[in-house]
């Protein structure tokens, strides 16, 4: 990056769902940034964005991260192009922020980890948007203050209304609880050594087999406990929450932060229906901070490749888990020098 | 009193809705007291409660007074029998617990207060049961406890789902605000000076002069503040709240008590839909407390003569404010001897 | 219990603070009863509790079941004793309301299931107060109504602020998750087939060893899931709370109930410092619900002998994980006829 | 405005506390502005903002408005200046932001209304950022949406932890009340006709003539009620918030938005300790809408002028009220053609 510069022009890979909204982000919302290509195998759909917010159009990512012109890139295309990008920008020695999961298999991920190693420097930040939410950064900041003493346990909810019918036990935790944890490794800051997952079927539409409720039970290195509620057909909203319960206290995210109507003998509050609604300002953050980072010469702001590498590690085991019905150890996670900096690396 | 009596035995004039509370409540939820009469213009409906709780029926509330085996009265007749029915239990020196409004004038009042400080000791108490409502004792407490400093400005607001058609105005302030006066002189500790009335209708079926809504201003003699809303049709369910400014500080009543539920992409909590079910509670304590009162030998346990007359003098004075248009002073409450104990009787 | 009786006599053995606070509520809070005679192994204890709220003074706990004029049994005395005074009670076939646990092994809990199966009719009730706590109650009317669908996923959470050092990891299971174990199976309506039982030790002054943290995963005969944590030194306060999970939403006891104070830049409500406090009111309608219950002839009117034998079970198997370290399947729980009527039992 | 631009160029007067905060959002966090100019009497502060955020540095503010390379100004100099700055936006044909109030009376204010109105076009917008704020845009869309009906009451309130010796009661209503003034005309949709403002002194260290509390009752010109407490001395923390009460419900602004902190017997949530904290988010918005608007070719995109020249009519209004002790008329609000699309002006 040249610290020099006023803006980072930035690719974006993939222009669906993600890739529209960290577009449109990067365009509309994130001063410093400057949006100067899209890819999509779909060009067309490229096409559609660029038109809006600007850049050249290509149908392959590799081409986009070759392009000079590139400064910096998002990758928000499928899971199983996540490496090999990724791996392409490591070997442009470009900064990539990277959508999670970081790889579609922890051998992908340790591979970008040890290119990292080769490389002597991190470019990779991977999207655990969570670490920039408002209501998890105030809880993160209790924590840091020491209100409630040293973390003991560590309580996670996630929950979308419906999911689409296709999906398997093994998806919702390399797709949803992934992002739980990675929240249990930030905020406990210890390596999660044990996992136990449980599981039932409560959308018949989903397979009698699809668990879409999935509770876990998790030890970490130092002793420390934790749970983990994945409900990805919860049937009423979209929720996201964490209970941290320290040695003399707990901290929890705020309330819903809707306007509050009392109406038909009931006093209530709107819950969204999704994680662009319910996130929409970590999005805008977490690239905000990317950004800012890359302009004062930082190759990134966030959960790095280690993190993204761990969090994989982790949903390993906890598949072992449901396919087992046991606990399951977690590989030994011993980080490299490059990553010594413990888990916490919002810095 | 016969202070070494383990039971009170009670009579209760009125058996619709508050005197059919009242007789259950002294009938099945409150020891040591025991319903010995019941009286009502209605003699079947009387005797439909003294079929499940006992006692004798009388028509007339005077005869039942005058009944040698009772040896306490409550009054939850028609208002215009009040002031008759508790002067003819001074006259038999019988300790009363009258519902609200004491009386229907504020002239009637002064009289019963005339009377008691002829006797030259107090048997009056009025129903003024948010006195013992768990939320605003709660409130009391923390005032009392000094937490907030001295209060500076009242809020009170008091909703009604929805009232039958033929109210009035005065109804309103005589039946509903009343309630709010007596909470804002137990709060303040101050008698109130100056209200001015303003009012809405906002339910057309109760005729358009009929003013449903009503916001009133006030400031006491201490100069301190306050507002009141009364709204007797607010469309949505029974709400009364009431939160005190001080100093360095304010203290709210709690919000709803209700379970939490999420659904449909809303979190909610019921809202009651009358004061039979949010003040049930508080009936009870106020009862129990008065006939623990009088097993200590205690005349009363809470607001007592002079608290209903003071409320009655200030909604004579909305009253006037509401039909002038204008702020209206109140006439000048100095309370005799017996009463000066300051306005807060719950001992 | 006959039946035209206005008054249940009732003997309590234990005068300790679990003892003393029945006998008061006896004595003055549930009419209907009767307190005739109190037992204590220390006499001069039950002597004071005799002075204020009358009954014979017995220092054995036998004498007082089998005195002709004690019509039904409170036992609050220590946990050992209980099995062998309630067998004493079914003896003498008088109704007895006994605290948690039922006994000090699920054996002993089992003895008194089959001498109520020999005596073909239920005469004991078991402390778990909880199913009359308002807030609890709310969660199961909610659940009743099928307003979120059928529960899937509990969550429970029990925490002490302190606790006196002596404490074993197996006490904190039989005296304080008992009741959380009997929570489950009252909102989920299935018995609990598997537990996982991790702890940790967060004070210090209880030993290294001692689990005063623990955190408990379950799964139910109908693959229900759920999670406890127990958590008997929270060093902030005493808080109780349930979260149950449905197929379309969830329900969850209400936030707490204290005044809302603003000051000193924060907006806050107390917390209780301990059960007798948080509990009160459901102490007093338990009890108040189990006179009733006695005054219309039924010899119970809440959680039976049944669940305080499978709770204790389930307990056992709770301490066989906790030690092996690994998931612990619960013996199999099958009803005799007797008890047939499904889990939920206040009927 | 040139709509094909991709930068609005801005110059900042005044670069105070919201001066240099606008500065900043300018500068960082509102793409599609440039900030090419500041200006200051104190040019060294001036300086100082310069250097971190660009721009030319100017000691007089005409100079900046005059300046050709300046193409829309904020004003947030004292408030005497406003005027005269906003009058020499408007000969240099140049939208204008201008930090409330928008004169410092109202004939100021409607001079600039005449002159805009001379113009033929709005070129004026007011800093009245409770308008961008989430939490009130959240009550207004429950409104817009119906969901309770016509608005029928308003209730605001408004408290500053403390604030600087000096200030006089008129102060009070002509820089604080002026927001809720704005608020309550907005959420209403109907023009303020009657004021009564009663006050009291709670912060002796203003001199015990100064009214730190104010309580205002007001109506509207079709009938509705509202009332306002402005407290600039609550002791506890900052905080703003509205309800309003409909035909069939009522809406308020969220509960507080910290992370839920139980520690030491309580339950809590930090309350901000100024403005600056409290809308952070509602400045920035307000800024980029209405570069937004710039872009697309509107000169304003929020409260305009006339809402500007209405809220002081009304807070003039109000200290006559203060000054008399008696309800006052505010002068008849009828606006020019220019403003007649309602109250409402944030499309």
């Amino acid at each position: 990056m040249r610290g020099d510069s006023e803006h980072v022009s930035v690719g974006v890979i993939g222009t669906g769902g993600m890739g529209g909204m960290h577009s449109e982000n990067l365009h509309s919302r994130v001063p410093g940034a400057r949006l100067v290509a899209v890819a999509d195998v779909d060009a067309e759909r490229a096409g559609r964005i660029a038109e809006r917010c600007g850049g050249t159009v290509y149908e392959d990512g590799v081409d986009l991260i070759r392009d000079d012109s590139v400064e910096a890139v998002v990758i928000a295309s499928p899971d199983p192009t996540h490496a090999p990008l990724v791996l392409e920008c490591l070997r442009n020695e470009k900064p990539v922020l990277c959508e999670k999961p970081l790889a579609d298999s922890a051998e992908a991920a340790r591979e970008i980890v040890e290119a990292e190693v080769g490389l002597g420097r991190k470019l990779v930040q991977v999207g655990f948007m969570r670490r920039y939410d408002p209501q998890h950064v105030a809880v993160k900041e209790v924590l840091r203050a020491g209100t409630i003493g040293a973390p003991v346990l560590f309580k996670g909810w996630h929950r979308n209304a419906d999911i689409h019918p296709g999906i398997t036990s093994e998806w919702v935790v390399i797709n949803a609880t992934i992002h739980d944890i990675d929240s249990a490794r930030w905020f406990i800051e210890e390596e999660i050594e044990e996992v136990y997952v449980r599981g039932i079927n409560t959308a018949p539409k989903l397979g009698g087999d699809v668990w879409d409720l999935q509770l876990i039970q998790f030890s970490t290195t130092g002793g420390r406990l934790g749970t983990i509620e994945t409900n990805v057909v919860s049937g009423y909203g979209y929720e996201v929450g964490v209970e941290v319960i320290g040695e003399r206290g707990t901290v929890q995210v705020p309330p819903p932060s809707g306007a509050v109507v009392r109406r038909d003998f009931a006093i209530s509050q709107r819950i969204e229906d999704g994680w662009l609604a319910r996130f929409h300002t970590a999005y805008v953050v977490e690239m905000q901070a990317w950004i800012d980072g890359l302009l004062r010469g930082e190759t990134l702001s966030g959960p790095d490749a280690w993190d993204g590498y761990a969090s994989l590690v982790v949903a390993d085991a906890c598949i072992a888990s449901l396919r087992s019905g046991a606990p399951q150890r977690v590989s030994r996670l011993e980080p490299p020098e490059l990553y010594r900096r413990g888990v916490e690396v919002t810095r």
